[in-house]
């Protein structure tokens, strides 16, 4: 019983999410907007924190270590990067009355007059460099970083120090990242300051067909969109890393290998692995370091499949551009001698994941009459509400929450029905709901309600938190925690939440 | 047996913090380094998000939620908030060399000689704005945020909706700020990039004294610096809340409520209260907006007593700014009518928090032979270090490690001597460390050692986890855990940790 639907309309999620708390803007709103520019609120927060926290996670788990490194820089670090003269847009401006164009979209949308005039069009065409400049101290030309990988690179001496002279190791960062769209749109996919999240895996180049990790994924299934079939228009193949490798598809066991961490990344956020396909680079469009370059593409229910994740195996190209601007060398004294490593990278964007996580997870429930954010426990950002049937009942029911409170993010919510209370924490993505009544006071038990089935049971209070803690963090599932109890449905209520 | 020192060098923990990997920079090192900007190394980033947590936690805890507001924001957001025209700095320019001092720094030195060429000072002096300049798409002219708090009001509107029009509601948000600072200096103390934490509680003015939530703190008690006694010299006095207020020290009760919100969040990371005292503004530096208000100070051992954090109430200077500036009505439909708020703000940064945390735990330890991290364990880069005695008993050290890093921040060494391995893990402040010996094998048990008073005891391979778990939590101390068990002190050993 899936009743979300393809077609679903971009306009009317990003609509919601506007409404309910997760995601305001463009900012600053009351002062008219600018496109690009959002506030996440009280719940976009909460639920970007648990998508930052689940990539804390998984490269932990790995084995990477985070950093946090500055966000401007100097003229030079762009220079190096090839920011400061790659990092342009095609721009045509009206002659008649200065509204801006991507050159390459008017041409795209075969569009040859100016939108806001009529006049003709092209008028003027520049190159115009999409980082937003600044100045460090009274003349030093420096720009917002347009993307926080080139930082991650620059402290590449200390990380030999701190990992002790040994590859490969890994290093990730989360963090802002800015660039200067002429046109952006489509919510919080495209914006001009967004978040950045990086893996980025140092390793010995003639250690990438020598990598044990390797051993643990390559039996494990991954839909591979390669170049070959995107041109023969056919469906991405489904294949083992292991039968990629030996087909050529992938070049190394270690770049493989990050496709598998890639993939566990979005995973563990709740997308299931059939709506992720990797998509490999043609030869036109792959960046001139990169040697194996796939896109990890997700397929929302309102845009189809669209690109979420780069995963680019971006040889030494990086630490010899810094060497040879730096003049200082960038290589590590390993037991096998001098190596410059080579340098594994997993990229993507955390506004854009947390699009796809509530793409994923909107679902307009007609029986119910009202939209229900079907996030996977762990994501959610209010894990547990806590309601008391009437009012009679708030001291009891205030009692249970300041318990919870302390091992979960709860809400305590007194008003209306409970149906349309239930409708409300639907709307906002509560997997699980305690409704306090009067058998309450008497049987020290009360309901619990699961948001995705609707199903209630009753539970002691006792049991509560352990309850919840199994539920949030994955251990039981819900039919698990059910099993050999009296079941409930819930009966179906119409009417909005509010 | 406190072995710290007032008197000690900021120097020596600065180059420490940057030779353990905690904190890098001037970045980009590799080009020279511009001053101000850093970068937090493996275990800097590990210390930062645990302030960053816990901020969260304390603030979580009194019904504040987090929002994250946009970093850049165009002139007229600036222009109402009062930073175009006064977020400056008067400087004097040397007519010889051009070098630039801050001209109250100059003046408080005595110093009328340019440092660099000689030259008799004041030469040319201007007031330099301290926002860092930029351009969103071609023309709206914009800033990197000077702090966050501005950014945190504008979505007013937004959270009426959220909290359903009811007052008071606490919001609070983490992130970027900018300030151009003319010569920085000081390490993380005094940044150029650096981040904010701010909690802004958002009340009727008419509750400002009728405030339930401060019955529960105001028997506490908290080390007051008022105008007067700083006037006549004197020590902070100890007092509570409640006696703060008769005394007319404190304006509202909802205002001492944030001091003790405000001292939660510095205790909880670690901070002793002995060491935190709340300084009042004297009425020269008190900004012109502000009602109450009052800097958290804390006893450093290298710089002795330093400002950590603002406590403002800001009344309803901010929202009627930006009603003026703005042309909206920023005002809340509430069951008592149409109110205005008034903002109580708690705002300090948290590098210079991380700073306070580290000079707090920084140990010279002579005995042993090595600096010691005394972290309190949550907030512990690393909250555990597995070791095999020998290299014959890696397969089972890396056993247990694997199962300790599912649960904890976990590191696994082999390599030097166990001394060596237990020196470096005191330097990265690792509570507690884990050595797998060949009796494990047989007795399937550990010896399990203590940081901060190099004891030992041997424990179930079992209970490890559960263990860790409650040291970590701060759920047993040492002493509760190693009640009734066969306790060794370490051997103490002289070396370095490499």
């Amino acid at each position: 019983m899936n009743d979300k639907k393809k077609g679903l309309s971009f306009e009317e999620l990003c609509t919601f999410l506007q409404q309910k708390g997760f995601v305001y803007g463009p900012e600053p709103e009351i002062y008219g907007g600018i496109a690009g520019f959002y506030t996440y609120g009280p719940l976009g927060k909460r639920l970007k924190n648990n998508v930052e926290n689940t990539i804390r996670k998984v490269f932990t788990k790995y084995d990477f270590w985070e950093v946090e490194c500055p966000t401007v820089m100097p003229a030079i670090v762009w220079k190096a990067s090839g920011h400061l003269e790659g990092f342009t847009d095609p721009v045509v401006i009206c002659t008649k009355c200065k509204a801006q164009y991507r050159a390459d979209k008017l041409i795209k949308e075969k569009k040859f007059k100016c939108q806001n005039c009529g006049t003709q069009l092209p008028g003027e065409t520049r190159q115009q460099n999409l980082m937003m400049k600044t100045t460090i101290g009274t003349d030093t030309e420096s720009y917002n970083r347009p993307e926080t990988a080139t930082t991650t690179y620059l402290p590449f001496l200390r990380y030999t120090k701190h990992f002790r002279d040994k590859l490969p190791f890994g290093i990730f960062q989360i963090g802002k990242a800015y660039r200067n769209e002429i046109s952006p749109r489509q919510f919080i996919i495209r914006m001009r300051e967004f978040t950045q999240a990086e893996g980025q895996y140092f390793i010995n180049p003639e250690d990438k067909n020598n990598f044990e990790q390797y051993e643990k994924v390559k039996n494990n299934e991954y839909n591979f969109y390669t170049a070959k079939i995107q041109e023969e228009e056919k469906e991405a193949e489904k294949t083992t890393l292991d039968k990629a490798l030996s087909k050529k598809h992938i070049g190394t066991k270690a770049y493989a290998w990050t496709l598998a961490v890639a993939q566990e990344l979005f995973t563990q956020m709740g997308i299931p692995k059939e709506k992720i396909r990797f998509r490999q680079h043609k030869k036109d469009e792959k960046a001139f370091y990169a040697s194996d370059a796939w896109d990890l593409e997700i397929n929302t229910n309102a845009l189809g499949w669209e690109e979420f994740c780069g995963i680019h195996d971006r040889t030494d190209y990086d630490l010899k551009q810094h060497e040879k601007h730096s003049g200082k060398e960038l290589i590590m004294n390993t037991e096998k001698g001098k190596v410059k490593p080579h340098i594994l990278e997993i990229a993507f964007g955390t506004d854009r994941t947390l699009y796809a996580i509530t793409d994923n997870a909107y679902t307009d429930d007609l029986q119910r009459g009202n939209k229900v954010l079907k996030f996977t426990p762990w994501m959610a950002p209010v894990q547990i509400g806590v309601f008391p049937l009437v009012n009679k009942l708030e001291e009891k029911a205030e009692e249970v929450y300041e318990i919870l409170k302390k091992d979960f993010n709860a809400v305590y919510d007194r008003s209306g029905s409970i149906g349309r209370r239930y409708a409300r924490a639907d709307e906002q993505g509560i997997p699980h709901c305690i409704t306090i009544d009067f058998e309450t006071l008497d049987k020290k038990d009360a309901t619990i309600r699961d948001r995705d089935s609707t199903e209630q049971i009753r539970i002691p209070l006792t049991e509560i938190n352990k309850t919840i803690q199994e539920l949030t963090t994955g251990q039981k599932t819900w039919k698990e925690v059910t099993k050999g109890k009296t079941v409930i449905k819930q009966e179906e209520k119409k009417g909005s939440s509010r």
